[in-house]
């Protein structure tokens, strides 16, 4: 190993003080980490709900916890923000005066464009001496939510995306210090801009969501009635929290909107297809989405 | 029970010979449970491949097999054709000079309106001593396929569908020995139309397919890339086999292209809200779509 290049995480070189800001499902899967590798002097919980903040020093995610921000953020060497995208535009600008110089502040929201548009220009136009913002959002999670659906090995092997802009020192602390973390959670760890991360999430996540309620919206009541386990399982996304979801769709709108009109597209080429009879132009969407889906499978096995 | 009203399958009332054509997941268990439950006095399969045959036999799916139909079917008290739709619509036709009288002869397969229009006539027109045609789908299975992934409890709390038509006997004993056939194996019962049936079934199981698929074509190279877990687990019947498939939407083309242009209509009023900046419009799609999916879970649930 290089002198220059930081050391790997470990419980011989930890993280200082962390604080998480909302610790659901993925920020009490990272205080499960951390904590349970040894990779942080301190886990500290954030939240509005002592209960839930309880639950997590219970089920070993947080060593302690507080309502209020300002309790620990001045304490802090590393700030995330696990709540919504919303959310964390407001708690990424409230947390600025509040943070020591050097500290580093990121977050897991699912949309990088909004984030990153707010944070950056606060975090990295100010004095240098100043708290560094690096935006992240790791590709874990499920249906589930909550801390106590929370797990120490959520991110082993998860895809991590991080979302340095022009503005962000690429050799600076922070950024090292953001992939250092996931990279020590067992995440694989990819840099990219904001914009295109938001497109590409757009397709990859957003747009399974978003089709997954177009399916049951679309389908008569009468049919309700003969669905079967199939129909529930290629739908199960739909059953997430619709105001949680509405908030990332709206945070990408403009690639989401675009992917959507792309699946309908889509939708009305198939049709078209059936509607002409034409056995091998259906056969070969069928077998080219089979193709591309089978390749995919292959790249993400275990 | 009344006195006219006949015993329902079991090991002292079971059915005689049972001739199953193409047996693979579905005509598989179907043997399995046959004979395990002690249901049927002889479960013999037809096929093209001698090799996956003598797999049912070992897997107990199967007393005896044979390549040729004419080795069995004139003893046969119930034929059940597993193949694939269009298969179906010709073994029926071919079947009937070598079926006894009053032998029933059913079906699996995913589509009835072509098969029952095919069928129907030539066994209900036929003189009265003929044996009779009763179309089925039980709605079981999964993306995988053949006679290794059978399995005897796969119609438990299963729907299944029979579709007699005003050429049926509503009181002949071919509706009457089906609908005991499916009670035996653990399977919920419910009678409709074929075309009924085309249209419920484009809905339910042909839609999310085919949505899955345009799915997986629609998203670009780049977002393939990054593609994580989430995504494989949306679009997982788009790894079925795209001929089998393209037959299935095929015979159910007009139910079919008619919902999939009702799932681009849905996708595209989603991307107009989101292109609005409509928080209330897309919460409230995507509210409806969970409620409804939920209410559904809880119907479905064992």
């Amino acid at each position: 190993m290089s002198p220059d290049r930081p050391h790997p995480l470990s419980p011989e070189h930890p993280l200082g003080h962390v604080v998480i800001i909302g610790p659901g499902l993925i920020g009490g899967s990272l205080g499960l980490a951390l904590r349970r590798g040894r990779l942080a002097r301190r886990v500290s919980g954030v939240g509005h709900r002592a209960q839930t903040l309880e639950e997590g020093c219970r089920l070993g995610a947080l060593d302690d916890f507080t309502l209020h921000a300002g309790d620990v953020a001045p304490r802090a060497d590393l700030v995330v923000l696990a709540t919504g995208v919303n959310l964390i535009v407001r708690q990424a600008a409230e947390l600025l005066p509040l943070l020591k110089p050097h500290a580093v502040l990121t977050d897991v929201g699912s949309v990088k464009g909004v984030i990153c548009a707010a944070a950056e220009p606060l975090y990295s136009a100010a004095e240098p001496a100043r708290a560094v913002f690096v935006g992240g959002h790791p590709l874990a999670g499920s249906e589930k939510r909550g801390i106590a659906a929370a797990r120490h090995d959520l991110f082993h092997g998860a895809l991590c995306i991080l979302t340095p802009t022009p503005r962000t020192d690429p050799a600076g602390q922070g950024l090292a210090l953001v992939r250092r973390l996931w990279l020590a959670l067992g995440a694989r760890v990819l840099e990219m801009d904001p914009v295109v991360h938001d497109r590409l999430l757009a397709e990859i996540s957003h747009l399974p969501h978003a089709a997954a309620a177009c399916l049951v919206n679309a389908i008569s009541d009468e049919a309700h009635a003969v669905a079967a386990r199939g129909f529930l399982d290629t739908t199960r996304v739909a059953s997430g929290d619709p105001h949680l979801w509405a908030e990332i769709c709206l945070a990408n709108r403009e690639s989401l909107s675009r992917s959507l009109r792309a699946l309908a597209r889509q939708a009305e080429r198939l049709a078209d297809a059936l509607g002409r009879g034409d056995a091998e132009g259906v056969t070969g969407l069928l077998a080219r989405a089979k193709e591309r889906r089978d390749a995919l499978e292959r790249r993400t096995a275990p």
